[in-house]
């Protein structure tokens, strides 16, 4: 401690500010529950249940509350760590907590995982979906589940947020399938949301994020142990669902990435490709292994709603289509996408910000620079942390 | 004829120009075959075969060749039709032709199947690889087909050439993997090749394409069907090797294109997506519907082993790498990326110019314009007509 405070005492101005920021500490994975939930398309669930985390704290008028959805294959764990030796820190760590961009000093931060959640087997994700028993059969639900959309996930969390007596969001942000599931909580309840800031985001699904989303699914699909979504109890198609987490992976980022990380090294010093099947490149061996890894804790069925509710999305859903959804913003809203970005390309975002200017909006766009892909809306957020902290005041 | 002569009398300058432009007309499929071959890996495959095509005369000089390889997924079928009643003609027939940009009034102009083709059931297409009979086994070869590189591909090419004693290649121009095997030839042949004209190429495969074009062949190897290549005369791999030209299709283009031709289109007008799994958007079904045309001609091990080819693609195959590599070339070179290409990007073709002229080479690229993507360097290339026709003289 001594040592640390005789550094901090060399340090100029900026880092000194820096010192402020602090961590979230140790965070704790809750559960929320529903009886029932009636979805967009009309069906009911009975026993709903998402996870979710908070830091911060909610102040006495209720109304300082940020609300954090999730990307596709992340859960509600935003910031802090559950234990002290866990490896990393919740994803957006590097711009939520105390004095951080997204102050929790001033800011009561609640993150849910959404419905159809994709890490069933991770013991800090709860999620209610296809791989969920229905109370009715006492089966897992498989592809008989509803199909949900974002206002699905949306409504959700809504409900947490009545639960907690909440007044008033102060902001809704969040990342690629987050920033959906922020713009449709200011298009579902506009007198309730002040501001939104889709990270990575777009106002809707384009017929590029259609087709490769699609693309993606087709993989399990592909997988014989998928048995149309039964295959609960038996062999699982894990070897589908990791080729289209290898898809996510590959699609998330950007060749300047590719070429920085890994170029042309081969997995094995010496080992060419020319000389045997066997024989890898490092990226292709590395795809291999994060897919692996992430199928361990995924659902395949889970997946598959997931793809169709980014599909489906239009902000807002309303039949006019997104303008009609866009227009039934009150919130200021902040779209960050990223420079680099091959599956929700700032173009996309573009278009939703002149739309809501159009019809005079408050609408802001910022691009995080950087060639990582996608992805820069996760890893290199704090690029953009000034220009959220500012949005936030 | 009268009619259309008085049409001609009443055109402006630049369209007597075009009018002075035409078809190389009728053209037919000729095979080359070669007693052995063997290959860079050191492997000899006998009875070698591949279909190629010549529009022009070659002059008594037998100098004024110009080759064209072709694509991932195409063949020697670049210009012309077979029939009058054919639907379209070859891939290029907008730059390939009597007074067009590669002009067959001058030029000898040979088109030539790769060896491991991917078109192995159509009739028009002639190859060797894991499909064909191993003259040693009577037997398809399937996986013990040797692993093939471009510069296999061109010494295969450079032997029909030297079966018609040509003296010179006036340029080596392709598109995409055939940019790759063009560059090659001038690589592995610098006193032959005069010119070299890379459309969206590049000098090597980076990370980037590795990993895409793994993605692409797992797709395949995720079928079980597949059987490890074994699966000749019973059930093929269809639907592994559809959703591997799904991915082909759609790597190949941009948002700018998707956007434009499909939108957030229905494939049926009324059946929403929300309703069913079984309702889908027109461009998830306009890909099923290519990707199964796509796959009845197609073989899977082909895909496979042009996907190795493609990993292991540097221009001339030099244990220095890239710049040793390019350092044997002595033709001028006009790289032709174009600008919305993801899958061989701009930057990559870039770092091959760059390195060309820092070793004092003639070398120049010009960006072809749209938003087309990757395959706006065929279904687009008349856009670089004019730099092509200069380049040419």
């Amino acid at each position: 401690m001594m040592r640390r405070l005789m550094l901090i005492g060399c340090l100029a101005l900026p880092a000194m500010a820096a010192a402020q920021e602090g961590s979230v500490g140790i965070v704790e994975k809750r559960v929320f529950s529903m009886p029932s939930y009636t979805t967009v398309g009309g069906a009911t669930i009975r026993d709903v249940k998402v996870g979710w985390e908070a830091y911060g704290q909610l102040n006495a008028a209720r109304d300082n509350v940020v609300i954090v959805p999730h990307f596709f294959t992340g859960n509600s764990h935003a910031a802090g760590k559950y234990k002290p030796e866990d490896a990393a820190p919740g994803y957006w760590d590097a711009i939520i907590g105390p004095g951080k961009a997204i102050d929790t000093g001033r800011f009561y931060v609640v993150a849910v995982d959404s419905l159809v959640n994709l890490n069933t087997k991770d013991p800090n994700t709860t999620t209610t979906g296809p791989a969920t028993t229905n109370p009715d059969t006492g089966k897992p639900w498989g592809m008989a589940f509803p199909i949900v959309t974002m206002r699905d996930f949306v409504n959700v969390q809504k409900a947490l947020l009545d639960s907690l007596g909440v007044t008033r969001v102060h902001a809704a942000i969040g990342a690629s399938m987050g920033s959906m599931q922020a713009l449709e909580w200011a298009a579902a309840y506009p007198d309730l949301v002040q501001r939104v800031a889709p990270v990575i985001g777009v106002g809707e699904a384009d017929a590029w994020t259609i087709g490769r989303v699609e693309l993606w699914a087709q993989a399990i699909t592909l997988d014989p142990n998928w048995n149309n979504g039964d295959y609960y109890g038996r062999a699982e198609p894990t070897a589908g669902l990791a080729l289209a987490l290898k898809l996510v992976t590959l699609d998330a980022r950007h060749w300047g990435w590719a070429d920085k990380a890994f170029g042309r090294k081969l997995a094995k010093e010496g080992d060419s490709p020319l000389a045997s099947w066997n024989n890898r490149y490092a990226i292709t061996a590395t795809l291999d292994a994060v897919g692996a890894a992430r199928a361990r804790t995924g659902d395949a069925n889970h997946f598959l709603y997931l793809v169709r509710a980014n599909q489906l999305f239009v902000a807002g859903h309303e039949n006019g289509g997104l303008e009609a959804g866009l227009a039934r913003i009150k919130a200021k809203a902040l779209f960050l996408p990223a420079k680099s970005d091959l599956l929700l390309a700032p173009e996309n975002a573009r278009k939703s910000v002149d739309i809501l200017r159009r019809l005079g909006k408050q609408a802001e766009m910022v691009e995080i620079d950087g060639d990582g892909g996608h992805l820069d809306g996760v890893l290199a957020v704090s690029r953009v942390g000034p220009q959220i902290r500012r949005f936030m005041d």
